[in-house]
């Protein structure tokens, strides 16, 4: 389903800015509450928060984080889902969102409408508001919103906790999101609220761009990460995706990205076994242990992932690359 | 300047995703501290504020808010500045900020350079801190940042707070955005923060769509803005602009919209000329009152602005109006 009406009748030129601003406030529904701690003011007042503000901000653009093959609804989760995953990578708990949507004249109130609903959905399936924001037009035909979480969390986990001898480890699997998985997926947010409370937890990060780009972010400037590939979680979808693409899954699961897994870092004077058998016990979320990181044995090998078996680099360089002309759906 | 490179050589596809936000960190200079608190975690992670959170958020679109006779520096200031205008709105203070830009790959790498070093310079003129975003590529030619901007306040002032009987008062003159003050203005933080501690002001906010279309957004469903339009302070860009246009000035003031002044409501109980008198005494801003709310005669005068000479409705309908096709600018 296009964004883009055919027709200006039923495009948001013909409604107005204010009456469609009255619009998405109903199609949010319980998820926007009455100012001033929603919709309406100039900012939106939140209550004080028990932790550290914590905040994030991702978009979903048409014709690059999603087509006309995602439902409207889908692809508002998305949206919300996408910055879940941040705030579950800290530990976070979302409290409040802000959207800003760029809109040009022809977009559809029809698919706007199913848009925001999905939005609004998952708001407040996740416990969360959505205070308020901002709709602007734009020129040419173009679909983009930009969402804003605040969240809160006593202890935030960074990504840079992580040093030599701490095992990595992955929720759930990987290489799926050319299947649907990057509209499809359930941020880890109960998973990294358990995780962020653990001592031996040193760094987490979500898995957005791909292994290959995402792990080397969290290493040391003189460390690699060693992966024993076999123990690497392949989703179906992976299998699925390498009998068409003759891409190994493994490639898959380095390159591709949106994942929304959690790369987690484990103490390496922990007890790794015991660790993944209690994390077992709370998630029916799998935990792998797929390696461990160590000391680079040159420059070349410096922030890279190692193949523990054959010494070699695994696909040094891979993972979604922004700025191509083509999309990622 | 256009905002688009003629060649690939210059664009942001060149230098690719991870080296740009290397080199957004470095144009930002000291606006942007480390993580957590500042770019390169999942989220940033901020101190507890003194008060409430407050948080808005506003876009610059090339072609809508912006265009090529604009210097980049200014875009990336008027970024900031128009956030900074809601949270003065509030009576608040600004805390940090969140960059999202959605970018073609054509975007030219010199433009974006001046335009993040205006961003950068003005969040340090204003002690503000830029903490973190993202970048996305947008397919065709597009150039849109949206900014978040985190504030507090121990006592927020929202805009509905005005009754029947307030004064209605204005910081600055109003009219003059068409000749550049849309990017040119000061946003009346300090203003804003001394009216929030005063028991007399009763709701604060900005005008971003012109007098028209903001005031009745203040006033209860029952009454009307009752305005002695020989009171209200025009610039003097708003008769120059007249001359060329053929419209009073007074049009230009309640309709062109982007004044980035303060309407406030002032108790109606209060000594106003006391008050004004104690507001000049603070501040080289000017403060006039321009009429009060009154109860509305008939329903056709609800929210709306009347003259208080003539009895006769003020531009009704009149502001600024998103999702026309020609630009603002």
């Amino acid at each position: 389903m296009s964004p883009f009406s055919p027709t200006a009748e039923t495009s948001v030129a013909a409604i107005g800015e204010s009456e469609l601003i009255a619009r998405i406030g109903r199609w949010l529904g319980e998820a926007s509450p009455p100012p001033p701690g929603g919709m309406g003011d100039d900012c939106a007042v939140l209550p004080r928060l028990p932790g550290k503000p914590l905040v994030t901000v991702d978009p979903v653009v048409y014709g690059r984080h999603f087509d006309d093959s995602v439902a409207p609804e889908a692809a508002g989760a998305k949206l919300l889902k996408r910055n879940l995953s941040d705030i579950a990578a800290m530990g976070g708990t979302p409290h409040t969102a802000v959207l800003a949507l760029t809109l040009s004249p022809d977009m559809a109130v029809a698919w706007l409408e199913r848009f925001i609903q999905g939005l609004g959905k998952a708001c407040i399936h996740f416990s969360m508001t959505l205070a308020g924001g901002d709709v602007t037009g734009a020129p040419g035909q173009h679909f983009g919103a930009g969402l804003t979480l605040i969240g809160w969390a006593e202890q935030a986990v960074t990504r840079l906790g992580g040093d030599i001898g701490d095992y990595v480890c992955v929720t759930g699997s990987l290489g799926g999101s050319g299947l649907g998985k990057h509209a499809a997926f359930a941020p880890r947010l109960e998973e990294g609220r358990w995780l962020a409370g653990r001592p031996e937890v040193m760094a987490m990060m979500d898995v957005t761009d791909g292994l290959a780009k995402d792990l080397p972010a969290m290493l040391p400037e003189n460390a690699c990460a060693k992966i024993d590939t076999a123990t690497v979680p392949l989703s179906g979808e992976a299998s699925t995706l390498a009998a068409t693409s003759g891409k190994p899954p493994l490639e898959h699961a380095c390159c591709d990205g949106e994942d929304y897994e959690l790369l987690v870092m484990v103490d390496g004077q922990a007890d790794i076994d015991a660790f993944l058998v209690f994390f077992a016990a709370q998630f029916d979320t799998a935990l792998t242990c797929i390696g461990q990181i160590a000391k680079a044995s040159s420059t070349k090998h410096a922030r890279k992932l190692i193949d523990a078996g054959t010494g070699q680099l695994i696909y040094p360089g891979g993972g979604y690359q922004h700025f191509v002309k083509e999309s990622r759906k």
